[in-house]
């Protein structure tokens, strides 16, 4: 009220967010209504990866370095599910967008020239931050996602390219976990001992079951020994590094086992944020495969499949992109390799205790 | 392509968008992570409110004079359920606010000075814009609430106050309705003498109980009579004028009894969209309520009952405008006084012709 | 309060509901505390499936037959409204099942047997009833997806494929539609015409760009061309009848064209409902596919990509179904042969009467 | 496997749910289309509701008792917050209710007798179990809650009156916490001082803002007059008795400082999960709150202000229950009295060391 006031309209600078609506349509003496609704949900989906790339930049600073502080782990937690909650926000408005029926798009689609979604740089940046590789992205049209930018919006995005990414920073962390191995306890070996154990259990339950036609037996068998393959190679480390090296996984060797460790073992203290982590990433990657795929079921029905000369259409590519464009594939893989609770390696009294609250310890050990 | 060409970031003007956001915790040197959640969110809203001035103000238009084309009625339908589309992202969006915590908001809240969310000149024109009436505005700190405005926004507000608001222009389409009266079928007669019929109906069951206890029978018999006396106030013309001379009805009596009319013969081809356009503002209402609601949750969640000098606190300010602001409450509450599909006046059959489509008319008169 | 009084728990069955959850965890003497969920959450399933079909029968029901009352068609929308409004809640009910994790679901699971989602008859039957044929299911494991049913249920399921479907219903309603060929209008002709006008000016506008590159200008033609030759195809009854007989299309010519026609001129009074209930259909096809995909990824949460012997996963499965369950396609992918309105053959006046109300048609011919 | 064999129909008790939706307008010869909505709503509230139960018990339960493992804290978390992701839907399948209109509501409303959605026995024990004390609870139509029970149901509410409630058991953990007065650091004493200084620095800023006008000076400082009268009662437990005795507070005061200790030092490792616990509580009660507010709403919809008799209505006695009937005010109204992160007593090393995890202050210390 006084001088330099700041009043709400001055701080969020309402009026300049306000006045950034140029309908094309007007320009082109053909103003369609529609078209407003069309700037602002693009406008509010900019705004909202503007916030996303805020905090996952942030929690990957706290990740990035030698030493991760115990402290940080909650906050970052705290970070990503924010980053989740607006991420239900973006695939919910979609359902506004997808109130703007494919003919009154017509409206002013020819208007928009080249311009395309698939050209958000800041959501480029974020698909870089979060970690996926530039080599993974399926190319549209035979063009790099890279070609449709200039300036200096081009150069943030390959900035972004060499920036260490959400993927990599949770993989470093996980490889200097150091309960592996603590305490003489060797986990990736207790662990295969157990999924072992369980499969030969049920290859004896099945031995005795007499009355299961010889068919049914067969199938099951060969079930459980798919299973024996399975788990002996997800245990093995050279069998892990050739799958890396064919890109069929990404995560280190320890790097999984250390992730394995978490997931297993979250009752832990120590361990129930660092799941709670792991658990809140994969949802972000998943969140963003529903928001991708239903972006591509609206551009049908906005589009059908209207394509250019002999190239796939938006629908289609997009479609594409919605598994493959993953980052945390091998987290989200991990359960297939699950074992039931009742049937895990039991933790040595005193590792629990590292696991552990100080207070509690203490407090128990007296 | 060529020079000019149109793309993505330029017509969204996104580095414009993505550049207004100043951390006020940034200028007094103490960086608050968190403010760029707050600037964002309410940017966002402030978008939003944008767009749905942009249908509002569109659908009051078409409804702004002698004559509403029918064509128009399925898209005035349209506009306003995309409003209601809006607001269910505005509630959600609370959600993503509420991840900050009360401790958070403190980090920076002092920089804001007297910024606050009671500010948004969008809203209030949005306010005005759908019909409430500045004397029915609750005085924040004995001060009008337009005492916060000054400038172009404090012109912008006043101009809306003397705006057609969609209260008015509703009311004046509900007035011009020309099938109150048509074939000489009485419809509020013919409603009198039905709700009459089904109350004395009510008492002669509740004659017949000889069961019944007398006290339960006198408690339903009183409920009876009180409501035979709700139907005649609302059924008769002289009560009803009386009561929006006291402020207890806005709507007038005609204009009321057409949406009466329009609710229970809602399946008649005609009427089917008009009652949809009342459905879908009483929802409108509704969801500004529910948002008012939770938005006066998380401010207490966020500030408590945080006060200045014997003021009451923002919550319960926020608290009492919940129900007080909701403008279409005389078609609300048109429920309490509907009767079942089973004893309504039966349409004559001219006059069922006379609300159907000029197609299967002549085709069921050939 | 008398005798046979009916009390809200009496009414509902509460205490029957509630006593139908039986956890097997806890017959084989492991309680599983997380078990209940998994019911809980199927049970509700099961619930919502029979309101589904509920609506979905009456609906059919209206349809089903040589004359549907124009009346109907607001209620029709209304209950199919009904059911999008359900399938929100099966998608955001998913997320309650996310919250077990795969380590919680394994304490139970090996109970289960081979009890399994793809067993809910419910739902096969709502799948037949949509219009699902039982030739387009895709085996799972070599097996019918009737193999897994017995009983009343397997004959109930079978009923259920050659019961009335909604897409043969609304088929049929479609091909009676009277107004293509109103008025001496020929609809077909007459969009016809006015795509080929429509590409032949975007052809001319293209040559008239002096500056453009040979190359940029070939790749446009080409786009050009390949749209031509799928408009000329879209709007063709001979090849039509092709696809339908090699099974890319489904909904005949006739039944094509009609919901074209609603679709351009849904402004029409006599088309504002018929287009809500197309639009409606295909928001419940594409709400079901959201379905299966989140369902298919929650179940690779849970599971992984475990399988039996050589099998693809239950993921894989039903990853496969998501698009290829569609049943209203042929709808959803009109808006590939849409043009801008500004483009669309003007209705005679003569017609647009026919489409209008019998009150303003008389109104306005007096 | 072999003939018992469970499948899913069985399993899930299928056929059973399906045959429990007995249309009551069905048995008068009148059946409602709509009833089977109403019917199948409840029900499904009534297995969330059992649901809820589940998981409110088991958490009451590991709280109930002298010591609480601290593994349990992470899975109590994950169960509340599993109450919170159900309450979602309960809110969100009012939207599924509110489809039915009032006058379908009128087609079998009047076979409901007395039934009424007051008499839910389970959400009664629900409200029990959270902590609602039978005095808290507001007569409707002069009578007690209970009143409209019998038999088993009646009991079981009853019963629950007696239980431990969360309310208690969180309470009773609460007073337990270690931390107020560990390491010589006198938490209350250092918050009492750390607000003080606070508010002297407001004081003497006021102070020295010469330009201010004396007439805003006044008004500034008897806001800062206010809020330390407020921190002061906050902080002394012989007002805090006082407010208990009173019934304007319920929390005991050692209750309340921990609760503010975990809210204002919750990085610390070992309060990060305790803070989401108490976090988690508030939205509990929130939610319900929510879903209070908008289930008045949907009566009033339906029914209007129909009452009995000189009675308040079903809608007006609903919402005057939404702010009365939580549970967790105390905790709710903490944020009032927080203080920015940057004015918060420090807390002393070794109590720091205290607060981590066994782990890291290991390393730490070597």
């Amino acid at each position: 009220m006084s001088d330099g006031a700041l009043d709400y309209g001055n701080y969020l600078k309402v009026d300049e967010i306000i006045s950034l609506q140029e309908l094309v349509s007007e320009q082109h003496g053909k103003p369609a209504h529609i078209e407003m609704l069309y700037i602002v949900v693009h406008q509010v989906y900019e705004l909202w990866f503007k916030e996303i790339l805020h905090e996952l930049g942030s929690v990957i600073e706290m990740f990035d370095g030698e030493y991760v502080n115990e402290k940080n782990i909650g906050e970052a937690v705290k970070r990503l599910k924010r980053i989740t909650a607006i991420q239900s926000l973006l695939v919910e408005q979609i359902k506004v967008l997808e109130t703007m029926t494919p003919l009154e798009f017509l409206d002013f689609r020819k208007y928009l020239g080249t311009a395309s979604g698939f050209q958000s740089y800041q959501f480029r940046i974020l698909e870089n931050r979060l970690g996926l590789k530039p080599e993974e992205r399926i190319p549209y049209a035979q063009k790099s996602y890279l070609q449709e930018l200039s300036g200096k919006r081009l150069e943030l995005v390959k900035e972004s390219e060499n920036q260490t990414s959400m993927f990599e920073a949770i993989a470093a962390w996980l490889e200097r976990t150091p309960f592996l191995e603590l305490s003489n306890f060797k986990f990736v070996e207790a662990y295969r001992a157990a999924a072992n154990q369980m499969l030969d259990a049920e290859s004896s339950a099945l031995d005795s079951m007499h009355d299961l036609p010889q068919s049914a037996k067969t199938f099951q068998q060969e079930a459980i020994d798919s299973s024996r393959k399975g788990f002996a190679a997800f245990l093995d480390f050279a069998e892990h590094e050739r799958l890396v090296s064919t890109g069929q996984r990404r995560l280190s060797f320890k790097a999984t086992m250390a992730a394995l460790f978490i997931n297993v073992y979250r009752d832990e203290p120590i361990l129930q944020l660092p799941f709670q982590l792991l658990e809140t990433l994969v949802e972000i990657d998943e969140n963003f495969t529903i928001w991708r795929s239903r972006h591509a079921v609206m551009v049908h029905r906005m589009l059908g499949r209207k394509v250019g000369t002999g190239q796939s259409s938006g629908y289609d590519y997009l479609k594409r992109t919605v598994d493959k464009y993953r980052v945390f594939t091998d987290l989200f893989n991990i359960s297939t390799f699950l074992i039931p609770r009742s049937e895990l390696p039991r933790l040595p009294e005193d590792l629990k205790i590292e696991l552990g609250f100080h207070y509690s310890a203490t407090k128990s050990g007296s």
